[in-house]
């Protein structure tokens, strides 16, 4: 009854990592927001934010929609580790649920793979704040979309 | 069984325009992200957000971290414009499908209220990408809760 | 800005009637409910659904799985308007938002496609209560997979 | 950087299984489905449901709509085991994806609070399979409004 049914997950694509940091350095919306890969492994990516004032909305608390853009590329990258070679991933659609304001040194989303589909994978984000306030601020569920990049195919499914 | 049956938006607070401009002048996520106000009414806002690679994720698109940062401050305005004065908004949750790659010269996300309840209001925000390929590139759903700036009320409800 | 930049929708299987009306006798949750088809359009589909106390939660009210029910099925089978023949439809995420209570003598849910894409299909099902009080009472997005009937795919996507 | 960072769940109401039962008790859509209690702890509540083909969609498999009930209550009821005396939950919205096809010998939906605010809480509720093919087959995450039963208000916030 607990979360130890998800089936173990194996990368179909040895080189998982290293196409997640591939990728990873072509995002620039990541690195104008200044975040960093913490840790990758099988089904799960955690990417790291710091805090910072010109990402804030009008109550000085991190913007939901730079909460979202770390939960989103988690989740993003979590789905990549368990895709095929030659493939890339899309967003077909994210809900957040935000838990706490977005305060503190800065922030960490784990995004985790929950069903690894042939065309669709769906993850969750949990995003907490780290520094002397660590909290769950924030839990995001995603629907991704795994696709060939040799073919022309283009938007979400 | 259309949307007309959507009751008629007055505002409580007729000065709910200037509130909307003083609140967005504090966001400074919208400043980098350079998103501006392009209509405000009872009920809906419009922002427009021009496109620009600092804002990309890896494929070239939008990050749908970015559409989501705009259609989420689109709806919280579309929230505002019908809250009591001296309160604020803030997002307790939202979705968003994303529809069509987020390309194109800019795009506008136009907020709108379905439901303005005492504590609790539900928008809904349509983006479209603007220039020649005109199309409705996402829809989110929010839900955003109105707190009296007066007390001393901190995280989402 | 307003939706009509939504492109016509045309369906691909001239039969796309019968189809979801042999496929709607198929569903026993639907009968069970009571749940009657009130109109079939290319891209949008009407069910309607009387109050009935059996299925109420606490409070008196419609339950929200009964509201969700209901829209579930009417965004499903706007999706089938427009697939392909020998496709079937299957729900990969929806999220509802309640807007007022689910109290009247009836309901009926609008589905209605927002994109028909190769593989997904985006709807949003508006639910209004019908009789006296005539109030949009909930919405729903939903994410949906249009799948061949002829391989042996199963799960969604 | 795991769920362990979810606060202590501590009941204001030291009455608060017989409160869930008593309005499990007056939930007519749950009796009409076949659900019952599974399992009621402080923040949690399991809830079971037989597999019964009257709740059936067109392919044979559980209809959506009866795996959100079950899912949408567990939640609620994981809400209502924090919430303080002479209060009643109300389902804001909710957001389900599903996993894996509901079929098997019956399901257990684990509702789980993650958030426990002054009046909106934030529940996930797991969906399982039982018998042979044990699978997680949804995932919920839900918004819920705790409101005074002694007062006259109406609607979801």
């Amino acid at each position: 009854m607990t979360r130890d049914v998800i089936p173990e997950q194996t990368p179909k694509d040895p080189t998982f990592e290293a196409r997640v940091r591939e990728s990873f350095g072509r995002q620039r919306h990541m690195a104008t927001l200044g975040v960093t890969i913490a840790r990758i492994a099988p089904g799960e990516v955690d990417l790291a934010l710091p805090f910072d004032p010109r990402f804030c909305q009008q109550n000085g608390f991190l913007h939901a929609g730079a909460i979202a853009s770390l939960a989103d590329s988690a989740n993003g990258y979590a789905a990549s580790t368990l895709a095929p070679p030659d493939t890339d991933v899309l967003a077909v659609e994210f809900k957040i649920n935000f838990l706490a304001p977005a305060r503190g040194e800065g922030f960490v989303a784990r995004g985790r793979v929950l069903r690894a589909g042939r065309s669709l994978t769906v993850c969750q984000a949990d995003v907490f704040s780290t520094g002397r306030e660590r909290a769950l601020i924030a839990t995001m569920l995603s629907t991704i979309i795994v696709r060939s990049v040799l073919g022309t195919a283009a938007g979400p499914g």
